[in-house]
């Protein structure tokens, strides 16, 4: 979307109250539902969508009117960040915006917890992300492999970096891919794992890009993960521990979060494929030795996940029906096990000849 | 250090317990004794310092074995990293070496909580830090600035990185500078306060680079302020929220911390200085408004720290002092409510051109 657009459909939003008040109407604002009642899976996508629910604040309801005010100090914000090229992190939002109103003992906003969830309602509002709007989080991230990458006027060669690789900024909108070379993506859940398989050359020997998500991936990485499959058009393996919290991991990268479902068309990649760890994995490469023992919330989050409608696909319930039979969990490192190679010369290698993955 | 001298130093240690054991003698391994009654703080270097004291760990004392075997078993593993120029995480390590003991139900390591230990013991042992001997952990922090780096056979601009910047490793041992064209260095605690002054042209505008640690500095982060302040022999200031926590962030970076004593020497970046925030900035620029209450925590990390010999100058005493009685905290962050270009063009410049730093 263009730098005009956003504006445009930011000024609507404050044109259309304008002349609800200048008609001596009470103003209001009307939005997509949120919460997991106005959530759906849309199966032919592989995509948690947002149902047509709608909300209203109401500038007149004595309950709505302080969010009101914070709705429109929030999108003027954001309209005069797009329009100088600035950005700023959501907690620089809260201390610009924060202060005593005139004549009254009231703030505007009292924390951060006040203006973040007002950022998402004028996300699923104006439907434009915050990263569309200027606004940044913190950030985590790395990114290795044969790209190159246009970001503020220099073009990065992510292939030429040594070890250390490229930073994921917390925004992804402003960067461009100047060359891709490269013939898949492969998704790392640890920074550990991504620097094992630099250092082994599997990005150079296998054309890969690597990124590391460090855990939970942020938006910012989700996003460019996006980009990759969407517009590079790679194919984007996702490699994780073989746990609950790892697949959780693969299925936010995937489909989305029910949280944030209104971002899934932007930050979700249905077309990414699940490589391991799984639980096959530990009987077919003798992992026994190295698993380690399943923790109460971790059966917890088994039970759950094998009830979400994205875990459906047989092969999923038979990894997470394995997950609790056996009472084991299996990390990435555990490969370490058979030699410090083996993870960058046989295993990864092996299942992707084989295309051995999870939907 | 050559990797002929880590080699050496590895296989002195081996040879001398192979005689002890060729004499039919129990063998032992003498290192520096660890915790708070062997760290002294010496006030002249500004350094916390390992004491004389020394601990024995002997073979055949049954509540040593265990560990002596253990001991032995990640030098070797050590041995052969440097030998064959690999690295290996501090995760895989307990990977690699994990088994149960032929003819037993004895593992090796239960755990990583086994084998980290033992780590920082070889590293007492052996006066080598784990980077050195090629372990790795998990990484964090971004660099971004006019200086070239030499990397695994790259060279780095790391000023034409776009907003990215350069994703620091979580081992710099093999890093080089190629060239250092900065006049100092900024680092600062939060990735978002990075990124506004990228954002800003800070580090153009200043020449400067900057650090982002994101928290409490990695190890990696660490080592590589100090080849910076050390090698580059750049001045180093330290941006962190004006709080207990950021205060302790800046004696570690600055001095060493009280667990890793051993390591200050090699880690510990004493010239640098304090830039704020300070409990006088907010006086001086009115940021009366955009404070945060301290909390219970807040308190009691006040108290230690003004008992700290490190924190006894008596301009911290009165920053401490002041944080108390006023009863808040103030985040860098807390700057945007003047303006967002505020900490670039008016704070961080005054400060510096009046070298109001704290010591």
């Amino acid at each position: 979307m263009k730098t005009e657009q956003i504006i445009a459909r930011i000024r609507k939003l404050g044109e259309e109250i304008q002349a609800e008040v200048d008609a001596n109407r009470s103003p209001d604002i009307v939005m997509p539902a949120k919460g997991l009642s106005n959530v759906n899976f849309d199966e032919k996508k592989m995509l948690l969508t947002l149902g047509d629910k709608k909300m209203k604040r109401n500038f007149l309801n004595i309950a709505h009117a302080r969010k009101f005010m914070q709705t429109l100090m929030i999108a003027n914000l954001c309209r005069k960040l797009v329009e100088s090229d600035k950005h700023a992190s959501i907690r620089e939002v809260y201390y610009q915006l924060k202060h005593t109103i005139h004549r009254t003992k009231e703030n505007t906003f009292e924390g951060q917890e006040d203006s973040d969830p007002v950022i998402e309602d004028l996300e699923r509002t104006l439907d434009i992300l915050r990263e569309q709007m200027n606004l940044t989080a913190d950030r985590k991230g790395y990114l290795y492999g044969n790209i190159k990458i246009l970001d503020a006027g220099d073009t990065i060669n992510c292939s030429r970096l040594g070890r250390g690789g490229y930073g994921i900024p917390s925004t992804v909108e402003e960067l461009e891919f100047a060359e891709v070379k490269a013939d898949f993506a492969l998704v790392i859940e640890t920074a550990a794992m991504y620097e094992r398989l630099v250092e082994e050359k599997f990005a150079k020997k296998n054309n890969a890009i690597l990124v590391a998500t460090q855990g939970q991936a942020a938006r910012g990485v989700r996003r460019l993960i996006h980009r990759i499959s969407n517009e590079a058009k790679l194919p984007v393996i996702v490699f994780s521990d073989g746990d609950p919290y790892g697949y959780y991991i693969y299925s936010v990268i995937k489909m989305g979060s029910i949280n944030l479902a209104y971002l899934s068309s932007s930050l979700g990649t249905p077309k990414c494929k699940f490589i391991g760890m799984t639980m096959t994995d530990i009987e077919r490469y003798g992992l026994e030795k190295v698993t380690e023992k399943l923790k109460d919330l971790d059966v917890k989050r088994i039970k759950e996940e094998m009830n979400y409608a994205w875990f459906k696909d047989k092969r999923w319930q038979l990894e997470l029906k394995k997950m609790l039979k056996g009472g084991v969990r299996i990390e990435q490192q555990a490969l370490a096990n058979k030699s410090l190679e083996f993870v960058a010369k046989k295993y990864l290698p092996d299942k992707i000849s084989r295309e051995d993955f999870l939907p």
